[in-house]
This record gives structure tokens, C-alpha cells and sequence, in this order.
């Protein structure tokens, strides 16, 4: 919580927080980034905002969710993405989260270089948001930034993350569609479903697929998807599809899956059970957090490490020390 | 929980418990297996257990943590230094997290194969665990599954995982001493840091160190430390050692590293301030966890559902969905 009161913003802020959120809409990047600094220091006032102009709106845009490993490429084929989008008019947020130093709070913005095309383009609005704290996964900001930018207008937000593992997972609960994008050589077939991402992924992509082992890693993939997924008929089948980022048109395979899985969301329930998904997830996120500020559970809270004191001499077990925390909510 | 009070088990879950603890302390690894088992369903007898007995020793056994992206070569690794302990007469224990589908919960053991050496060894014990969950990072389990091995009389516990940023804090959160290991060519310096691993790593291995590349990747590595971290005198610097984990003896180098932090943290206060904030993260994890079950914020959960749909249908915005989750508790 950002106000002094711990729960609820002043008059005064909300005045404010409205004032940016009718600049944000008009189009000034400058707001929105303030907007999405006030939503990642966890500003209430934000949300409650937000939340009166969406309930205005008919429309709520696409959210793509790119991941994978270091190295796979996904700044180029992100930025090959907002090109064939711009091109065809349409306007495009990114939110680039790197799941950095939990000690410094900071992002690096060196791989951001990459997407620097776009930077001078006002349909396009580009931000890096560091991943922070430690209970709650990604960010917990992540999704809030989701709603600012969609309330500004977008029609397409991207979030874009390093990552096996838990932020492949929390990516997947926030995008309409997630790309898992891969490179050759990379792991083998065992490693990639150890991170789980045959079951997040809606849509694999082996990028430099003009080197050697791509063949072998598209086939080992689709391999195991035939064998790991037994679908329903109507169910989505996750294609494996080749992208060379780098390369001018070569992205065009990756832009059909996309439409195609955004055009099966539309025709099927999937696409609003995901909605529904996505909002629970959220407030479960931020009721977290919530919970984490008001039991003390931060790095450094004095009465956890009087507790985690005792543990260390042998005078209290874990689990008495973890209940004690709890208190007797019952 | 798994006794029916949600709370406390009861007093013949105590007494097998007991008896599994006896049998465990004696080497039986089915029963150590199976203590294992116990922490993972959250049974809250063991680490009650475990406590008592952990009163009465005095020492507590080195944690190792080694972490790093897929095909790093993690587990060739954590072989070889297996073999290098038992030939010192250590026990050793290894836990295999798999930050693997939150959707089945399984753990697949494909890369298992490469330790197989030393599976009929009964001084070595290896387990995978799969990371459940959502909210909570690596699986909550995991801390608990440590102090089981701690208080079987292992003289070293490895923990090893996959991982970019949020399964490296959380290990480093756990051990001792953190291995973070790389492979020439699978990500430059940026994404190194993007990752936090400079933050978390006592030791940087670069791996496969016979291959194309190694040099510029432990260059560029020694040239980020010194830039990044100004650390006082008596202060550690991780080095950046380089091993070749298929070929015999070529560990070590990695090996003396580990020594040396071992020696370092002993001689310092380090060594009593991570063990101060391993229990402190070990009582936040099973706290939070305690709180996701009290508040209802897990997948699926029917109070959860019926406030996504409120949001959905634009009726409700998110803080104050989460505001009626936590409740009136001030």
C-alpha cells in the first residue's frame, strides 16, 4: 500500500490517479507509465479507477504471452510481432518482465535494444517491470499493468518473460494465448516437459530454425505432444511451429497460429473460462500480498526472525513457528 | 494438512511418524523415503519430530544448492560430485526438484538415468521432488524434505533444480552454499543478470568448459562481478570455475570452491546469519501456505470463482475483490 492509511487512497490521490488515467486514454505514454509505476507500488487507488472505466467498455483486447529461455530469442521475435501489427494499424503495448534481483528490485534494459525500432513509434508502448518479492511468483503488478493497458486502448498487450518453471505458470494464468518459444540445442524433449511447458503452452516455436538441430528438437516436440496429450475433438492441439526471427516474413508462420488459437478462444468456451481464470488468479496474487503485508511475512521482519531465532536453537519446531504467525483466524 | 483436524495430527500419526523417524535415522531409505512423502502431503507430525530430535543434536549438516538453465548439465554434475563425497567416505543426500506441471503434479525422471551410478550406493540418497503449487514459488516441501535428510545423518544434502530466477532465489534461500552452473553459448551477461544470478551465486561454474565459446563466456562473467558487485574486504567473491562434469576429475576445481565457502562461511558470521534466514524463509513459506488454505486461494476455489465472476462482469474491481477475501482482520 502506497497511502498512509494502509488500505484505502485519499481523495486527493484518486483525483489524481483520474487525471492520469484520462491522459493515459488520450494516448500519453508518459501517464501510462506512471499509471503502471503507481500499480507496482501497489496504489489501490489505480485498480478502483481502472475498474470504472472498464465497466464502461465493451471491449477487452488480447492479451499474448511470450516465454522461454535466455537465448531463445523472444525480444526479436517480439519485436518482429509488433511490426506485422503495426502494419496492420493496429496499437501495441509490451510489458517486458525480467525476473531479476530480488535484492535490487532493478531491470535490465539491455536486451530492450533489440525491440529500439518501435521506440520512436507512439502506437507502440514499451516497459520493462522488474519481478519482485519472493512469495508471490511474478510480480504481482504484472496483471495490474495488464489492465492499465488494456483501459488505455491497445489493441494487442504483450507480456514477455524469461523463464522455465513458476513465470511460464503465471504467464499462462494472465495471456488469452502463450507462446513458448525455443531454440535448437537448447534441451532436449525430457527437460522441456520438466518445465512444464507442453501444458502452458498453446503454441510451441522452435526460433532459429535455420541451424543446425531444429529439425530434431520441432520433431522430438511434436513427438511428445502426441504422446503426452490425449484431447477431446473441439480441443486446441498446440502446433510447433518454426520461426527465424531475425529473418524479414519469418515470423508469418507464428502470426497464423496465433490468429488461429485467438479465433478458437472466440468459437468455443475456452475464451471466457480463461477470462474468468485470469481475474481469479489476480485476486488471489493480490490478496496475497495483502496477506503477506499484514503477517509480517517480508525478508527482515523482526517478529519472523525472532521466531526463525528460536527454530535456529532448537526451542521451536517450523511448523509451531509458521502457526504462530497464523495466529487463531478459527 | 492431511489429518482431518486441519491442524494437529493426531497422537497414532505421532507414533508412526516416530517409528519412520527411527527407521530413517538407522539408513532405511524407504522410510526416509517415505518421511519425505509425509512433508510433501504437508503432514505437520514430522517436522514436530524431527524438532525433537534436532534439539538434541548438535550439528547440522551443508546444504549445497546447484541451479541453472535447462542442458547446463546439472545432473552429470551433481553425479560427479557425488562420487567425489563418497570417496571421502561422506553420505550424501540429493533432492531433485522438478519446478514441473502445476497441472499433474509429477515429476519426470528422464535425466534421473545420468545419477543411476550411484542408486544401488546406500550412502547416497536420491529423490525428486516435483514443485507444486502456485503462489509459493519452489514447492514449500522442499525446506522440509531438507531437514528429514539433515536429521537422517547425512553429512552433505544437494539440492539441485532448474531454474532461472525464481527457483535460484528460492534455493538460494535454502543452502549454504548456491552453485549457479552455465553452459558456454546459452545466454551472454545480460541475461545472466536479467536472471539474478549474480546475486544469488556463491560459485559460477561454467560447464561443458571443453566446448567453443567458454572462454568468452567466463570472461564476460569475471568482468560482471567486478563491475557489478563493490563487495567490502572479508567479504566472499564468487569465482568462476570451470569443469567439465563428464570427464574424470574434471570437478575439481568446483570442488575447492565449495571448500573454500564452506571454510569461509565457518569463519565468518555468514554461516550463522543463512541459517538464521533459511529458518526465516522455511516459517514465511509454511505461513503463506497456512494462509492460501485458510483464505481460499487456491485454483478452483468456489469464494474465488464467484469474485472472478463479479470482476469479470466489470461489477467489482480486483483490489476490492481481494480486499473481501482477506477481510476485516485489522
Amino acid at each position: 500500500m502506497r497511502s498512509s492509511s494502509g488500505l484505502r487512497a485519499d481523495d486527493s490521490a484518486m483525483a489524481d490517479v483520474d487525471a492520469l488515467v484520462a491522459a493515459a486514454r488520450a494516448g500519453d505514454a508518459r501517464a501510462i507509465g506512471k499509471l503502471i509505476s503507481l500499480v507496482e507500488d501497489d496504489d489501490d487507488a489505480v485498480p478502483a479507477a481502472l475498474q470504472a472505466l472498464g465497466a464502461s467498455r465493451g471491449e477487452i483486447p488480447y492479451v499474448l504471452g511470450i516465454t522461454g529461455p535466455p537465448g531463445a530469442g523472444k525480444s526479436t521475435t517480439t519485436s518482429a510481432l509488433i511490426a506485422h501489427w503495426r502494419a496492420a494499424g493496429k496499437r501495441v503495448a509490451v510489458l517486458a518482465v525480467d525476473p531479476s534481483s530480488p535484492f535490487t528490485g532493478g531491470a535490465l534494459l539491455g536486451d530492450r535494444v533489440r525491440m529500439q525500432a518501435h521506440f520512436t513509434d507512439t502506437s507502440v508502448f514499451i516497459r520493462s517491470m522488474a519481478s519482485r518479492g519472493h512469495l508471490g511468483g511474478l510480480s504481482a503488478a504484472t496483471p495490474q499493468a495488464v489492465r492499465v493497458l488494456e483501459s488505455c486502448g491497445f489493441d494487442v498487450v504483450l507480456v514477455e518473460t524469461v523463464g522455465v518453471g513458476q513465470a511460464e505458470v503465471d504467464i499462462a494464468a494472465m495471456a488469452d494465448t502463450t507462446v513458448v518459444l525455443l531454440a535448437p540445442g537448447m534441451g532436449d524433449g525430457v527437460q522441456a516437459a520438466k518445465a512444464g511447458i507442453l501444458e502452458v503452452a498453446d503454441i510451441l516455436a522452435v526460433n532459429k530454425a535455420d541451424r543446425d538441430g531444429a529439425d530434431d528438437t520441432i520433431r522430438e516436440l511434436r513427438h511428445m505432444l502426441t504422446t503426452v496429450s490425449d484431447r477431446e475433438p473441439g480441443q486446441w492441439r498446440p502446433p510447433v511451429v518454426r520461426t527465424v526471427a531475425t529473418a524479414e516474413g519469418g515470423v508469418a508462420e507464428l502470426v497464423e497460429a496465433i490468429d488461429k488459437h485467438r479465433a478458437w478462444l472466440s468459437s468455443s468456451d475456452e475464451g471466457g473460462r480463461r477470462k474468468l481464470a485470469r481475474a481469479a488468479h489476480e485476486i488471489a496474487v493480490l490478496a496475497n500480498g495483502l496477506l503477506t503485508q499484514r503477517f509480517g511475512l517480508q525478508v527482515g521482519d523482526p517478529r519472523l526472525i525472532a521466531l526463525a531465532e528460536r527454530v535456529v536453537a532448537g526451542k521451536l519446531d517450523i511448523h509451531s513457528a509458521a502457526r504462530e504467525i497464523v495466529g487463531d483466524l478459527e
